[in-house]
């Protein structure tokens, strides 16, 4: 059973790309932007597909969402979490409340807590994004390709499966997996990722040689910490939401480049070369994925 | 005094590259090139620019260098430093030598003994390259905007401003300044990015969740590893002959990530969040430099 109604409640890039797919995959779907500054709604008002608004209302207020049979929660984790108390009261019931952040595990015993048994909630992280957040960057195909991991508790099998119709609409491949398993894989994919390039911009960037350093910096910098750009707040979030699967990641880095630390220290011309040709191995695999294509580096 | 006859050793992304930016500025100058193995002169004897040929002549013979009055090393550093012995007894009274490696203290050092009086030697490092290595990948205008290191040892000056003259008629940046600086930038710039990018590398996609993990890899993770697909055996020789100021800088990360990974597990938020400001702060500020186009991630 299709949705008619969808009420999308954070206006940033993922919610705005996602409001820009509806508009274009469901053209009778009712759509509702819900953000906190009166600015945002104005942005969002000049949004338009086709010639069409992708918003049919934009408002402040979370009540906006008892008309809703699919809400999507498009702010940050911490948000998320209050949100789901504020919108319990107003939700109908057979409403289905989905979210698009970053880890999961909090967020599930969050709605498990706050959403009443008349509605189902299923956890949802689609693997898009970009350092560039915010609505200015939302775009039509933003989820073209990417894996939308989707947690299904018990019972909500029947709404997942037609969350999952909606995600395969947009292009995207719907991966339904445990809380617990995806934020130790979104740890290493991603949360390590930004810490490492983060820590990495703080010794270079941050020490008494930036100005001389930035006349030696090449694409291969650029490319290497370009995350770190990222929201602080949103990714403090992300952190202390996955504190026991980060930090099992950070240990497993920190041991490793210890290990390149002493080779390097010694001399080691032969473990060194084994060191870097299994990651050369590892990341030309990566390049070769079907479905995915490689941009070269500036 | 302008050179007439360029030698370039290595036919590579680097020394590819330079042939054709030579050809298009200096129509004039005789231009050869030199590689170890057939198949590459065959590559490089079908490019050309405006419809002429970028080499005059092709060979394996290192011998080759007897005219010419500026050689340009464009082999790994390891290889460099042999070659500098090998070239030595056919290089010509006045001619100008200089390299495009990595790593400028050990080349210094190999120069000033292998090469004798009668000729210069300037080490040069333009920061300019990619994680596609190789000739089919050289193009005109790589060098455009990048900074090129210079370290002119006593008694050279003349023969660097020459030289200098080239590199900005190529569009780069000169600048000149001592080797033990350079390696020490270097290793932040260049050197520590590339040794972290492999070490996550190896433990995300070397670990058993090698698989599963790459449904969740995204756009962030692939520009943070990017470079880690770079040529091994460079790599090693760049690290072997920069291991104190690359082992002090490892050191340095090892450090701060450290104090990320304690403020994480002990759910630290105002200090996390520091971290991260501070990092987006410094990452943001690079985009804004004079004469760089950040590109979007994907």
């Amino acid at each position: 059973m299709q949705f008619h109604s969808c009420c999308i409640i954070g206006l940033g890039l993922l919610g705005g790309s996602l409001a820009f797919d509806l508009r274009r995959a469901y053209p009778a779907m009712r759509v509702t932007g819900i953000a906190r500054r009166q600015a945002t709604l104005d942005e969002a008002s000049a949004l338009s597909v086709d010639g069409t608004g992708i918003f049919d209302r934009l408002t402040t207020d979370l009540s906006a969402v008892h008309d809703a049979d699919l809400v999507v929660l498009c702010t940050p984790v911490q948000t998320i979490m209050t949100q789901l108390a504020e919108i319990a009261p107003h939700l109908r019931p057979g409403c289905v409340v989905t979210d698009v952040g970053s880890t999961k595990r909090t967020v599930m015993n969050a709605a498990a807590i706050a959403l009443p048994g008349t509605v189902s909630f299923i956890g949802g992280h689609p693997m898009a994004g970009s350092d560039r957040a915010g609505l200015e960057h939302a775009r039509p195909g933003l989820y073209v390709g990417a894996t939308w991991a989707l947690c299904v508790p018990p019972g909500a099998e029947t709404d997942a499966a037609r969350l999952a119709t909606l995600i395969t609409t947009l292009g995207a491949r719907p991966l339904p997996l445990a809380a617990d398993r995806h934020d130790a894989l979104v740890a290493l994919s991603s949360h390590l990722p930004h810490v490492t390039a983060a820590a990495l911009v703080n010794v270079t960037l941050g020490g008494e040689d930036a100005e001389m350093l930035r006349l030696f910096i090449a694409g291969g910098f650029r490319d290497t910490t370009r995350v770190a750009a990222g929201h602080p707040g949103m990714w403090r979030d992300i952190c202390l939401t996955n504190r026991d699967q980060l930090t099992h990641a950070l240990d497993a880095l920190l041991s490793e480049l210890a290990q390149w630390r002493d080779a390097i220290d010694a001399g080691d011309g032969p473990h060194l070369e084994a060191l870097l040709t299994t990651a050369a191995h590892h990341r030309d695999a990566l390049n070769s994925v079907k479905g995915t294509v490689e941009k070269t580096s500036s």
